[in-house]
């Protein structure tokens, strides 16, 4: 598949560049955002970051400040979009929380929107092996994080495909979308009424349900406007307790939901990664 | 004079602050943003930040990275707006490099600019009379650096004003403004034709006029697209020559013109100015 330079930018050394696809999975153009530290040859680490509400390919880019660190470690990023865009479904571009910038990481399976809101395939199927295809990045050295709805999609993917990504993390993500209104808004027009389908695509269950072999680190303010209602840390760390799976959870004092927290913590959660992928083998 | 306090997010331990006031300047109201580090006890240095065309006072904020620097070397931010807005003059909106977000720092005197346009007063007699009556801040340690449009207004009252501000430094500024269109339409359009009224807005010039003693930390991306046709840094760096003035001019291998470029080097620059304020008695 072809994939096309949209526009390239040197910074602290390396290159934030923006690229676009045409996306089998999704039918529509897919936009990407990939920082490469300097160099040319193989990147040893790589870490796949999703963004949350309303976000596209930029966001992290330009507000999270992570370039320096990820010189520091060698280490690139890669930031999909949040959605596929301009297909004219109705509703599509009715509400900030479904639709456009709103694909939650999911497979839909209700009408109109299982042909082309399919974000875990477009991830997990298509753009990491295209990232290994045609970039010189190690597969076998990947970490993964996200915020808010990307903090919930990191914590799906990263618990599902532990072979996939080897360390993970989030950032105030939506640890119950099962039972929050972004998530029951989402799931139920992306997934149907069954709760049952839903389980797959939420990280509390899925801690209980398969559990996870490892550390995830989360950060989440203490002044979120969302904590109680839509993120509930509690939530995924009553699983966790129980499961006696290794979850660090930090609640910051005075942080809000917005990149000026994400670019608080981005160093930390860059530090954790490369610890993780330089331990492996 | 009333100061109104529009949103605060905590970062980096510290709090960026956006904040709004009538200005009897400029005759409407006028924003800036604030960041201040951890503590809450007197800031000992600060460091004034002047945005180039089109932004406002959350760009500098939001994407340059500065605030883990300013953290660690425990050294407040302001950025103020780039011009009144609102004012419903003709031609207040109709471009990107004059009117709205496109003050250039001086105090107009064509109509029918003469009675708003005046961001060289407001910044010396309004904006920092105000910050140190209203926040820990520290008059004597005064930093003043900037970005294209603003790393010349920065360049003009760093040179002008050496018992204001205490150590100088820009980011791809408009060095010689009398002699590119930018400068040339800006100047033309809030000062007249007559040339000689234009020298005391022009860095190159001023140089030539009224020199400087001390050290000027200058960055410019060598992959700019407004590098020879807008910047020019060659024009300044002769002028400095000529009069031995201690310009430090990096050209950046393969770095453009946007906040990617300026997150790339900030950090340099607060170093610099830390340095320098440090070393004051």
């Amino acid at each position: 598949m072809s994939l096309s330079l949209k526009s390239s930018y040197r910074m602290h050394s390396g290159h934030v560049s923006y690229y676009e696809h045409l996306s089998i999975v999704t039918g529509t153009p897919m936009k990407f955002s990939l920082f490469l530290p300097e160099g040319g040859r193989k990147v040893k680490k790589t870490l796949l970051w999703l963004s949350g509400l309303t976000c596209t390919d930029e966001n992290f880019m330009i507000k999270a400040g992570a370039q320096k660190k990820a010189q520091e470690l060698d280490m690139a990023i890669v930031c999909p979009d949040t959605s596929p865009r301009g297909l004219g479904l109705p509703g599509e571009e009715d509400s900030r929380d479904f639709g456009t910038g709103a694909g939650f990481y999911l497979d839909a399976t209700e009408q109109p929107w299982s042909k082309n809101y399919r974000m875990h395939s477009y991830i997990m199927e298509e753009l990491l092996p295209l990232l290994f295809a045609n970039f010189p990045l190690d597969s076998q050295r990947l970490a993964l994080s996200g915020h808010s709805m990307g903090g919930m999609g990191a914590l799906v993917l990263g618990i599902r495909y532990p072979e996939v990504f080897h360390s993970l993390s989030a950032l105030a993500p939506i640890t119950n979308p099962s039972d929050c209104p972004w998530g029951v808004k989402a799931f139920t027009g992306y997934l149907g009424e069954d709760k049952s389908q839903w389980r797959i695509y939420d990280p509390t269950h899925l801690l209980e349900d398969i559990g996870y072999n490892g550390t995830i680190l989360v950060h989440q303010g203490k002044d979120d406007q969302a904590l109680t209602t839509q993120l509930k840390p509690d939530c995924i760390e009553a699983a966790a307790t129980k499961s006696s799976i290794d979850l660090k959870l930090t609640l910051c004092e005075g942080y809000g939901h917005s990149y000026y927290f994400v670019a608080s913590f981005i160093d930390e959660h860059l530090h954790f990664h490369n610890v993780q992928l330089e331990a492996r083998p």
